[in-house]
């Protein structure tokens, strides 16, 4: 079976595919006995130097000569963003094409809108690479682990503040210092703000939240903390007291509810998740029979993205010759509330300032007593300047709480600043 | 639909599928639109008091019975072990039956024979199960990572030994104290050598080889060594010299060629496979485009295994649904040779007893020389009674150098014993 795939972009992802394909069709050919080759690549630019090599693959700046081209029975999109990739899709699955997107923007917005389409086409939508990049998150949530219910997702899902809470960790550098350098080498955009005030992870949280809980997940449901707030100081007491502060998404499921949650926090140096360095990717799994589970591996990256992408165009090179779509469920089973306030109790690291004088830290004490808050660990910094630094580590409490404590504080005259508010994982 | 399952055996894990598949028939049947039950267990002994809460399901002794029965369409088999397992698998498939196995003896060498004879049948047999328990392997290993050329895969695929290796680590007991203990929670049984002498690993790692690399792999191609030669010194000195032990199975693919092995190693504490503790496993799987993943979680079990059991289970609704077979592709791409001499050169660790006499180190570090093996870090402990212990971690020396250079040892007078042998993961 000869099969032409049409492929919207053709950058870095788009560029990796081509790449991967030439060097992987025999092997495809062999295992799956289909014939793959991209017909067309949609670009903006005929005129632009391209460092991929193309081997018969026609460049072409209008879109509707790939979606009205009828042999052409899988769109690869790998343009990004929101527009035009949305309408492209659309009309797409309209023509009756199969769809393999890596765009985590487009399926956390509108995926239900996208995957709804293909239902009604009866074509297929794949978007392993929207999350993780190489490491398969998607299909083990949809299919491997579909006897579990799952109680908790937890990650590191987003490259560019890992890179920096990594490199703060190793040298002790202040996060405008590592962003800049992070930026330097392209591991952080001119605009940096979708990864390090924590939306793209908060993004990618939606679309895994949806199928690990089974529910429709809005990115409003997600309560979103970036990393700016992050200093040196806080990595440094963070080692100190044996943990290191990494950017988690996490998503939990409490009595048919659920929480959502992007936060720099503070990870156990024993933990699995601790050792997720630089721009590597690790998702933790909870399910009621399976337990805790671990995925780790490269979440970016021309080939990495590559991997994932083709991972899913084979999946439907074996439906079409099986003459089956389908076969992935995407069904929502219910639209659980996202109830912030029954968050499940964590401890929470605090760091805030005080006038260094004597019986401040007992009227801080009392606070934390009239807030029903117990704490485990205590430091306090002196500065030459007739203040100090005081970092607390409490015992678990609910997110609401520490809100409240947090207000609390900051109206304490002899309270100069809160600085940051984090939660802690347990070992 | 109404889809109805035989079930042979109803030890641990086919207590747990019973136990799973009764609490998850209302999603499956939401998510699938598949009322799936087990009509009929195969038992040994029908007096047998059971801990299982059964809900409509018959037991019974005769196979012939849930063989024969043209209402199962599915058969599920926990029994374990090479016969009855077999012959009852063979006759399943025989009767158009598709078969979800948790069987790795069986899977490690009767594999092929039974995945052409489902495939001469047009049926589906999934064996997810087999391998680390709830974590998906097998479906990433045959979907989503079919772009790339594995060369590498790596894991901890033995609870039982890790469960001692970790013990020895944290109290510092002996080998024969911890098995003792392992033995009394159940964790080892009364006949432990298939797991303390590397064998289950290895048919494991057979498995997951036969797939990564597509090719036909059999267990005595598997270079196996235990764990029975470790002693708590040997952890101690790995302690000190920035290691931990663990019993590592790795395949690795060069130049067209394999090389397997299943061997006690040193593992750096920075490596994430060093934090693999207790009853957890994981596999590190290097693919070229994917870079390096990780997968990790509870590799063994009653629910954790029917998990992956019923994760199976639920592929074969959706195919049945879809009147769909042999989607999970299972093709030999070649029979690559098994070639001990090529495996990839890498440092070892090495713990021999001399006689603490003047020149004796600079005869050994003669033979070193000879080798052409170089020496990375040297540690020399005395011993009371005259003899001195050596530890050698080399640079990186292929296999068989390795061996020759360890008969070379002890063939030396002044050489009491070379205690252990053992490859070193480089972080």
């Amino acid at each position: 079976m000869h099969i032409q795939i049409g492929l919207l972009g053709c950058g870095t992802v788009g560029g990796g595919v081509i790449e991967l394909l030439h060097k992987r069709k025999q092997k495809i050919a062999e295992l799956t006995g289909v014939q793959a080759s991209i017909k067309k690549v949609l670009i903006r630019d005929l005129h632009k130097e391209r460092e991929v090599l193309l081997d018969g693959e026609t460049l072409t700046t209008d879109a509707e000569d790939i979606l009205n081209d009828p042999d052409i029975t899988i769109i690869i999109e790998t343009i990004g963003g929101i527009e035009p990739a949305r309408s492209l899709i659309l009309q797409a699955i309209a023509q009756k094409k199969h769809v393999i997107t890596a765009n985590k923007d487009l399926i956390a917005l509108h995926g239900s809108e996208i995957i709804e389409a293909a239902k009604e086409a009866n074509v297929d939508v794949y978007y392993e690479a929207a999350v993780g990049g190489a490491i398969p998150l998607i299909r083990p949530l949809k299919e491997s682990l579909t006897a579990n219910v799952i109680t908790e997702i937890k990650g590191i899902i987003n490259g560019t503040t890992n890179f920096i809470l990594s490199k703060m960790t190793a040298t002790g550098a202040d996060f405008t210092e590592v962003l800049d350098e992070a930026q330097q080498l392209g591991y952080a955009e001119a605009d940096p703000s979708s990864d390090v005030d924590g939306l793209d992870a908060a993004r990618k949280l939606t679309i895994l939240s949806t199928i690990a809980f089974h529910t429709k997940v809005k990115l409003s449901d997600v309560r979103v903390t970036g990393i700016r707030e992050v200093k040196a100081d806080d990595v440094r007491y963070a080692n100190e007291l044996g943990y290191v502060i990494k950017l988690l998404a996490t998503g939990t499921e409490t009595d048919d509810t659920l929480s959502l949650c992007v936060a720099p926090t503070l990870i156990p140096k024993d933990h699995p998740l601790a050792h997720v360095s630089d721009a590597y990717n690790a998702l933790y799994v909870r399910g009621d029979a399976s337990g805790d589970l671990m995925f780790f591996g490269r979440g970016a990256g021309s080939l990495p993205t590559a991997s994932a992408v083709l991972g899913d165009a084979i999946d439907v090179f074996r439906n079409l010759t099986h003459r089956v779509t389908g076969l992935q469920d995407s069904s929502y089973l219910s639209e659980k509330p996202v109830v912030p306030d029954k968050a499940a109790a964590q401890p929470f690291y605090l760091r805030f300032s005080v006038q260094d004088r004597t019986g401040v830290f007992a009227k801080i004490a009392g606070l934390f007593g009239e807030h029903d808050i117990n704490m485990e660990t205590v430091m306090q910094k002196r500065i030459c300047d007739g203040s100090a630094e005081i970092i607390i580590i409490t015992h678990e409490v609910v997110p609401t709480n520490i809100d409240r404590l947090r207000k609390a504080l900051e109206q304490l005259e002899s309270v100069i600043a809160v600085h940051l508010v984090m939660p802690v994982e347990r070992a």
